[in-house]
């Protein structure tokens, strides 16, 4: 069966999941950013691996390779926020095309180097090996204290859903690429930034996701993770004037590239009402819904109605190549 | 330039090594089968990186998705032994083409199981991706006492070098199935084994590397890294006769597959001559040269006649593509 038709990549996930067993060190494996491991008496370690790959996760066509090795190192960076950690070794697994030259690698690595040295990270190891097509894989350690650990899983109903930032730039950005339009949004699709915000928000909420596949799917991670339902107020999600000026261009609708586009990076985190204030003197961010019990659904309200969330980008179900 | 003229994947990283500025809490960066992180009063983490690709590491033509994941899980694990450690933590991050089949996910997933219940490996995350090629990178961390750590900067001359199981098999395996011909050593290519014997051997030797791309390139990286020199007799090299009948067939040196073939992951060590005989005890290894001073520069002994050690395998300059 293929993988599209078996339900894309989460479906996936799911049969990996089965019958694996782990030891005591672990205390959280597959199915949430980072997998979390004992480290010592106050703080947890968090391990993490994402790829990008050309045509998939950049084009060579649009990005200088310094902007590829900036999104490498951010997206991962990005995993260890969300969880409320802070990034700490990072390692490279290179694959690379017989035409690569050396100064593309020496300026994959400066954009490397410029995203760790932002946030502290150490690069430490890596591999590289041939292949057909540009694959940077990065493996990332990071570690995080065992109070201020955020899960997928520990949303309550009863507490607001709220975003940092703005949303659905990632792909309007991409949106311009692809059909060969301007617009300021391209920017936020080269230029994606891990938000270290994540360490202070992890002094107020347990729960926390980044939004790599769109803000629709985060909700929906967490609200299966923690066993809840949840409203998300279409009207109330943050999008710059710029994407909805460069959605119009494209003839789209920038709720959408922000519901179910992706790669915005920004974070997703729920957090008791008590607690907004405090929060709101520390950083800036939207309150878009609310945790419900389960039995009240996942849904959207737009202008008042009732809609269904729908789903994000999935690398199996969504292939972006339109007006390519 | 291409990578090939600028001088191949080790010239690579020499360039990439320049300019990183670490902290503290690395001990070791690029440069050895993983890196060192501080972890506990007694303990290092390491953590390491290796990615196979099809058509390089691999081919769909001749493998089965279990022994792939198996091969992806061994070779990572073959870089912590090497170190003295014990593996512990797996990520796998997965590129996947198009046409890839959720029987083959399935099957491939076996084979990483397998291999992580005999290193009792705990498989802790990944990400799974879209791409031409199937890639499969793993990161790993494991740990290692303090004082049991092995480097490939520890050797001293004097020492013998020393080395585990048998050589050649890899590599003549894999020029079995280039040139459609049978023998056994097509076994040696198809299945891989990490040797947790580097436990053992950590209780008597400071230096050790795995046999990934030849003997010959490894006794070279712990020359340079050691800053000395040293002599391999190519007679005491071990290679079992069915390397030498399979060697035989395709008119190739046995000698010659042990030396620059690669992917035995058997283990090369230097030890004092005074444990010898107490390590003999426990493992079984061979003693194949010896450590010398910097200035008698490195090389092989052949029928007593001295020669220049050659290389090892190059995922850029090496490509292996005879009669396919």
């Amino acid at each position: 069966m293929n993988i599209k038709d078996f339900g894309g990549e989460f479906a996936l996930i799911n049969l990996i999941k089965r019958g694996i067993k782990l030891d005591k060190d672990v205390v959280l494996g597959i199915g949430d950013d980072c997998a979390v491991l004992k480290f010592d008496k106050k703080n947890y370690l968090l391990f993490t691996t994402d790829t990008i790959v050309d045509g998939d996760h950049f084009s060579l066509e649009w990005w200088k390779p310094e902007q590829i090795g900036m999104k490498a190192v951010e997206i991962n960076s990005s995993d260890i926020y969300s969880m409320g950690g802070i990034p700490k070794h990072i390692i490279v697994a290179l694959t690379l095309p017989d035409e690569t030259s050396v100064e593309f690698v020496r300026d994959l690595y400066r954009g490397i180097n410029k995203s760790c040295k932002k946030h502290k990270i150490n690069l430490v190891g890596g591999n590289i090996t041939h292949g057909k097509q540009l694959n940077i894989g990065i493996g990332l350690i990071g570690t995080v204290e065992k109070k201020r650990l955020c899960l997928r899983s520990c949303a309550k109903a009863g507490e607001l859903i709220c975003v940092t930032g703005y949303l659905g730039g990632g792909r309007a950005g991409l949106q311009l690429f692809l059909n060969r339009k301007e617009g300021k949004s391209k920017s936020h699709h080269l230029l994606p930034k891990a938000n270290p915000g994540g360490r202070i928000i992890s002094q107020y909420s347990r729960c926390m996701i980044d939004v790599s596949d769109g803000l629709a799917s985060e909700v929906k991670h967490i609200c299966e993770e923690s066993n809840v339902g949840a409203v998300v107020y279409k009207e109330q999600i943050p999008i710059k004037k710029e994407v909805f000026s460069d959605a119009k261009k494209l003839g789209k609708d920038a709720y959408d590239f922000a519901l179910h586009g992706g790669e915005d990076f920004q974070l997703v985190f729920t957090i008791n009402e008590n607690k907004i204030n405090e929060l709101r003197k520390r950083i800036k961010f939207s309150i878009v819904g609310e945790i419900l019990p389960k039995k009240k659904g996942i849904f959207l309200i737009d202008k008042g109605k009732k809609y269904s969330l729908g789903s994000g980008y999935d690398h199996f179900k969504t292939r972006i190549k339109e007006k390519k």
